[in-house]
């Protein structure tokens, strides 16, 4: 049977989602468990790769087992024994041609800065530390010039390697949800290598008055790399969650 | 000068605060780094040792020092260098008589408790993981017996050597900051050694219907540990705020 899981993870301690030699990867850490679980080796696919030092509330993976373990199980067995920085929150039976990354229909990511001149410890391993004021109204209308059907080029690391730059963001909103930390929330069909980084430093630069709100256009329009901001550090970035549902049951930013 | 400094310290990765040989402390970590910026051996006293696991978010240092740096730059420069997990939140030159511990009227600790059957992973390093239910109104209602001046023999780790065991707790509230998240405020002139743990572990049996709330007063009266809950984990405890001006200055709480 094919098993899909909702995994979160720390990303402080990995380098990275995807299997590498010689690293501590996620993937790696997951199999190596699911595994033991199951007695027979395991691979997983998740919905996408993660960059080290990238966190994920809810990253997808799938895998196939024929493991008599009751599914409801899988997520307490499993649990006891990862290490404290990777747990499975969700397990389900899925049809056999389910699949992790390809039905993937958006996916959505939180970039968290922390604005206050001495951070707060306890946030530190999951915010971006940016002693500097940031003009949120500012930044949320330059988000709204970034919603809809673009190509992204700007937007994308130099090095990436893809001929179709063009995706769809469905939301782009700016929050505090707490004295001095500002928090992006961007949904999208899908995102270019370091893209929700780039727009994160690029709002940061637009909070800072470094860019103006409304030369997001011409940004997009300028498909150059050196026409956005800079890109942020990893450990502000979390991917919250994957959605595989129908337009309709799309239940974003809640 | 004399100088009084605010730190903040995630305890998962130490031995604790005091410096102990072989082992990686807070006071090691912290005169390591203050030795190099004053550039001079440093020794720092604190309110209070606190034990492996247990996190600060306010405890108190002092030490002496001729170093030329201004006061206002210490924090800077020291966090520069502190790794990660400990962090100075402010700096301030006191009178040469001032003592961290001598000196120190209350003391403020969070019990956090996270109840959901599948932990949030970011709060993981800061709570105790706890997937039952607590009655958080019987909870509060076995904190209130507890506030006064007692003899807290009961609530002390058997092995303590302390013979005057009569402390004033001034709070004792419970608090749910969100939704499956418990927390424990406790506020003392003083606390003997484990006792905010086994006062929480008290009351969570309080609030897992085990122990009953009224029974409190026969608890304490016994001046036996047997009488009491077990001694929680200390991942869960973190010292808040201590206090050091007048009864009148009290800001618990807040």
């Amino acid at each position: 049977m094919r098993l899909k899981m909702t995994v979160a993870y720390d990303g402080t301690d990995f380098s990275g989602f995807q299997s590498q030699p010689r690293c501590r990867t996620v993937q790696d850490t997951l199999e190596e468990v699911l595994s033991r679980v199951a007695d027979h080796p395991v691979q997983v696919t998740a919905s996408g790769r993660t960059d080290a030092g990238v966190h994920a509330q809810g990253q997808v993976i799938h895998w196939d087992t024929d493991s008599p373990l009751p599914v409801d199980r899988w997520v307490r067995v499993t649990n006891h024994i990862l290490p404290k920085d990777v747990l499975i929150r969700s397990a389900e039976e899925v049809k056999a041609d389910f699949h992790a990354r390809k039905d993937a229909r958006w996916k959505w990511y939180r970039y968290t800065w922390d604005t206050r001149r001495v951070p707060d410890l306890f946030l530190r391993r999951y915010t971006t530390h940016w002693p500097h004021s940031l003009d949120v109204n500012a930044m949320a209308e330059a988000g709204r010039h970034l919603v809809g059907t673009h190509d992204f080029t700007s937007f994308s690391a130099a090095r990436a390697q893809v001929s179709h730059r063009v995706r769809s963001l469905y939301e782009c909103r700016i929050r505090c949800p707490q004295h001095g930390v500002v928090a992006l929330d961007v949904v999208g069909d899908g995102f270019l290598y370091n893209m929700v980084r780039i727009i994160a430093g690029t709002l940061a630069d637009v909070g800072g008055g470094k860019i103006a709100a409304d030369s997001i256009p011409a940004i997009l329009e300028a498909r150059k790399r050196e026409a956005a901001g800079r890109t942020l550090p990893p450990e502000g970035l979390t991917l919250m969650r994957v959605g595989y549902g129908s337009d309709q049951e799309r239940n974003f930013l809640s």
